[in-house]
């Protein structure tokens, strides 16, 4: 086996020169995030989360299993059949954090689990240690097996330990495990015409294409694609649309079904388009996704308003309470929004990234990096009843039987860095602000930009530039709600790109500011679950009413806001870490006498609410640090 | 096997002498529904439901599997563990059928099931066709394997046999398999400690301690409710609460978990609380029963506000679109309610017995008696996605794969002529009202009357007193909602009975008028999923709004409803088969450009509507009769 050490640190999605994208990601080891809120959050990752993952891991026998499957313990296989892609997922979390600094230790980790994977490699390629372990046959349950999606899991952790470590050592084990899957799979004579229940394997085979340059994978990749919608999965209790098989990629027109599947295949098949030169398969998916945050998505960016199946509901089927919002769905659909941007160079793209991730994703994960959400309501009431494992009401739970969200959470944080910046066209474009420096090599020369800024809780966001080559460009996203931003003290407009006018030189300060005065949001009146609602946002973050931060008697079940009364905000360094709490004027609405149950006649008097309270806001992504209790995002007005 | 006839025709639900009950239903053959609304759909029942069920039967498999075990057929199972409960119910439905007008084709279908039946049990008394077929060890998964739950369902249909037809064919079989039960489960040595997932055994083994006497059915049915609530149920994958398994039933506030385990458990549990005495027990149940209302029931009477284990939610979470409210939670609660009012002679749950069957239940089924809903929504957008089988979006169907409510249906309106009225202290107690005859023995004599009555939709009904023993007394329901009440002319409350004040004799007539002019109801604010809305009632029918009955232009989704404007009524024999349509005035709210997908600044002006529309409701139990649409129950108030 190879291990030729070779850095070449790269981020997640690297289109190849020939692929139809509009902006190019950073090369190598370009763009570091050291402070602020996503400074601290990817710390916690590092120092907390990746390395407690890897004792879970160990815990909970998915580590085992490979060992096991690799001659190298004893025993049985442990957990479901898919336990093998959390191992996948930490090596690639594991991998990245090697990239962004190198540790001897983590490196030891990284070899000890990629011996136990490569171990567990059948000779002809194949890899999936928990039916290789209970003598399941081979894809003979594809739509649940999991099989292609621990392979894709598998490949895009071998994708990043090579960009992140210059390590080959999972490579070559994904190599073998492409080559198998590309001769099983397709429309030739003894092949397999099946896919998998659980896409992920599309955008790891683009990926393995664009690093190894075998073009078989991106055929399969696209096979799978265009396989896909025909009814081809034999779905054993579930409709084709759980599995997004109910009508082809490139004609379907919404996203619907298991919310984690589908926008992992929105994901894959935008890196097919991009790869393929496919424009129509890539308006198709922007169609898509345009039609799923237009009716389907969340104001936190949660994706999947049912339970049941984990999915999508109807257009403008919102529920509060019930929302499903998978921290996964979260993950899987910044890939996809960042596989459109780099196509596309549309702002509302990178609005989409900022929104999920600050809100949405980042809700998954406790301050302290060590207890997750799987799902991620807008509500929970007053003694909602915490028992389900997956239930909110009980507060966020440091591992699952079914881990999944956990370790895709650290792999996203530990590649976070790669989402911050692109090239185009000798401009630099910075798309999401934090504290951190930015190198990009354009036609003249690197133009290196360091950022400081409060944001997202501050508005002011200064590029100090260190170096600038002649006729370097600099293009800064002014998302959708910032009406009224400047750049260098003159206005530009909201939702969209601000282009630095003027000579970029070192030492030269490059200042946006963002109003980000909270503000309240409603919604169209076709969301019926938020009818007669507003929301509170400051700047790109989502606001909650949590019980731990209200007065006496405020109980966040029976609050209301006054809308027309001014908002406040408040610095508070000593809470939850560091935060901004926005105030606002509310009453508390009494409960009328038991009648009929709950129902009354509507002519019947409501009780009116006596005097006002102040009504005190977190960022929703800060919830549930504190124990079970209420919360809610959207508030009825007074 | 005994096949003496004797005909002691009486309803479900018989305590005996000793039970501490305060109403006692009526004895053999008193109560008959003949015309009206009631008397429309018992036909159906009789001509369509019960026979195109027993068609299902055999298509789907569930007869043969009888057959296959009784040795008259060769095959292999076929549908779920508790395929034997749907053939069980058939039965029972088929029995209450016979009851009611004898029929020698009826009973010779009813003969040849009941021979499958009998032949499939085993020697020792044990009976349940799927395990016995697979040769799945008894008992060996008893939280999922309903085998007591299939048990139950052939008790309950043995005792409608023997007191419809006056036939012991079936109750012989029911008596060996509950003498096997008595054998196999209870504290004793080498018993089984184990309870059944599903409840339904409770009620069945009370009934038919009633019916033969036998303590130890009773005291079996006692320990099994006794049982529950102490984490007996090794759950696999399910919590305890889904199983009513977190507390015990004397000590639970409140119903949770699934809603039809959890009903038919209340109303299992009433049956042994009044036959043991046990007034701890019997307030217990009380308490949930009323909580159950006060936070956790639609308007309709629809029970379960989660697909997600088809189970209750936190108090006031009562989502439109993502009701669950299975038909068989609403007919367990009905089970449930006559139980409890035969125990407390409390009209509430009389009122809560015609709220259920009028909406939440008879919505389950088609006018034309041959397709049925599993699921009973408030809401369904336009353009809902219609695929999973049990989706209301689609329509009703025919039959399901785990069939479940048809049968459930059709047993209770075959006995809903056991649900009309009481006798207690030398008084007739009348529930419902319905055009027919009731007799009741009193102590001086039978009282016999004749109901004439258009109810629901009209709100006069008469008593047409046919013969009159001195000193009977003779109550009549007044419903919660019939505010302006008269009784031979006289204000009467709402919310009670209403006592016949003067002596009965033979062709006098008793008026009682029901005010059932539409109205307007309003909810508790907790009730997020209906903020700032209102639904349309009229007498004890919820209405809705089908898109089918709107003007051009009044998309469902879209209207509002004017709550200060007159509610006009309108005679409709041309309609549905018949019915009255209400009329309210309301606007078209337009849809507002797009924005930040549904998302808008708060400040945002909404378009304003132009003119108004004339909006026009059904009852609710009769939408779906016109193909897959948008409906709603509660609407937006302008």
């Amino acid at each position: 086996m190879t291990t030729t050490t070779f850095r070449t640190v790269r981020g997640p999605a690297e289109p190849t020169g020939s692929a139809i994208t509009t902006l190019r990601p950073l090369p190598p080891g370009s763009a570091t995030l050291d402070g602020g809120l996503w400074g601290h959050r990817l710390r916690v990752n590092r120092e907390a989360s990746v390395p407690e993952g890897l004792g879970h891991l160990r815990e909970y026998g998915n580590l085992r299993n490979l060992e096991i499957a690799a001659g190298l313990a004893e025993g049985e296989a442990t957990g479901p059949i898919f336990a093998d892609s959390d191992v996948h997922k930490w090596l690639e979390a594991a991998a990245w954090e090697y990239g962004r600094e190198p540790d001897e230790a983590l490196l030891a980790d990284i070899l000890e689990v990629t011996r136990a994977v490569a171990g567990a490699q059948a000779p002809d390629g194949y890899l999936d240690s928990v039916p290789q372990l209970r003598g399941v046959e081979r894809y003979s349950d594809l739509p649940w097996s999991h099989e292609h999606y621990c392979a894709g899991h598998l490949m895009q952790a071998a994708v990043a330990q090579v960009r992140a470590t210059g390590r080959r050592d999972l490579l070559d084990v994904a190599v073998r495990l492409a080559d198998h899957l590309v001769e099983t799979f397709g429309d030739g004579d003894g092949q397999l015409r099946e896919v998998d229940g659980h896409p992920v394997i599309e955008t790891a085979l683009v990926e393995l294409y664009r690093e190894t340059g075998t073009r078989a994978y991106l055929d399969l990749a696209r096979w799978f694609v265009e396989a896909r919608g025909t009814g081809i999965i034999e779905s054993h209790g579930k409709q084709p649309t759980y599995f997004s098989d109910r009508v082809r990629v490139r004609e379907a027109t919404t996203a619907e079904g298991h919310a984690v599947r589908a926008v992992y295949l929105g994901a894959g098949a935008t890196d097919v388009a991009v790869e393929t030169g496919d424009r129509e398969l890539l308006a198709a998916l922007e169609r898509q996704y345009a039609a799923m945050v237009d009716g389907k998505q969340y104001l936190t960016g949660g994706l999947g308003s049912r339970w049941d199946g984990e999915s999508f509901g109807d257009p403008h089927e919102l529920p509060n309470d019930r929302a499903y919002a998978e921290t996964c769905a979260a993950i899987g659909a910044v890939q996809w929004a960042w596989r459109l941007l780099l196509a596309t160079g549309d702002a509302r793209y990178a609005d989409q990234i900022e929104r999920m991730l600050l809100n949405g994703f980042l809700s998954g994960l406790s301050l302290a990096g060590t207890e997750y959400f799987y799902v991620n309501p807008l509500q929970v009431r007053t003694g909602a009843h915490p028992e389900e494992e997956r239930n909110p009401a009980a507060g966020r739970r440091p591992w699952f039987g079914c881990a999944c969200c956990p370790p895709n959470i650290m792999r996203t944080l530990s590649s976070l860095e790669g989402y911050l910046a692109t090239v185009a066209d000798g401009t630099l474009q910075v798309h999401q602000y934090a504290p951190g420096t930015i190198a990009a090599e354009l036609p003249g020369g690197t133009l290196r930009v360091r950022v400081e800024t409060g944001y997202p809780y501050t508005g002011r966001v200064t590029l100090h530039v260190e170096e600038a080559p002649e006729g370097a460009g600099l293009a800064l996203r002014v998302p959708h709600w910032a009406d009224g931003a400047t750049l260098d003290g003159a206005p530009v407009a909201a939702g969209g790109y601000a282009t630095v006018g003027r000579a970029l030189a070192a030492n030269d300060a490059v200042v946006l500011e963002l109003p980000v005065a909270p503000r309240l949001t409603a919604a169209d009146p076709r969301v019926d679950d938020v009818r007669g609602c507003v929301a509170i946002e400051r700047g790109p973050l989502v606001y909650a009413l949590e019980q731990a931060d209200q007065e006496a008697g405020a109980v966040v079940d029976d609050v209301r806001i006054d809308a027309s009364a001014a908002l406040g905000d408040q610095e508070r360094p000593d809470l939850l870490g560091g935060t901004v709490v926005v105030t606002a004027t509310g009453t508390v609405q009494p409960r009328p006498d038991a009648a009929d149950g709950p129902y009354r006649p509507a002519s019947a008097p409501v009780p009116a609410a006596a005097g006002t309270v102040t009504l005190r806001a977190i960022p929703y992504h800060l919830w549930a640090n504190r124990g079970p209790q209420a919360m809610r995002v959207w508030v009825p007005v007074a």
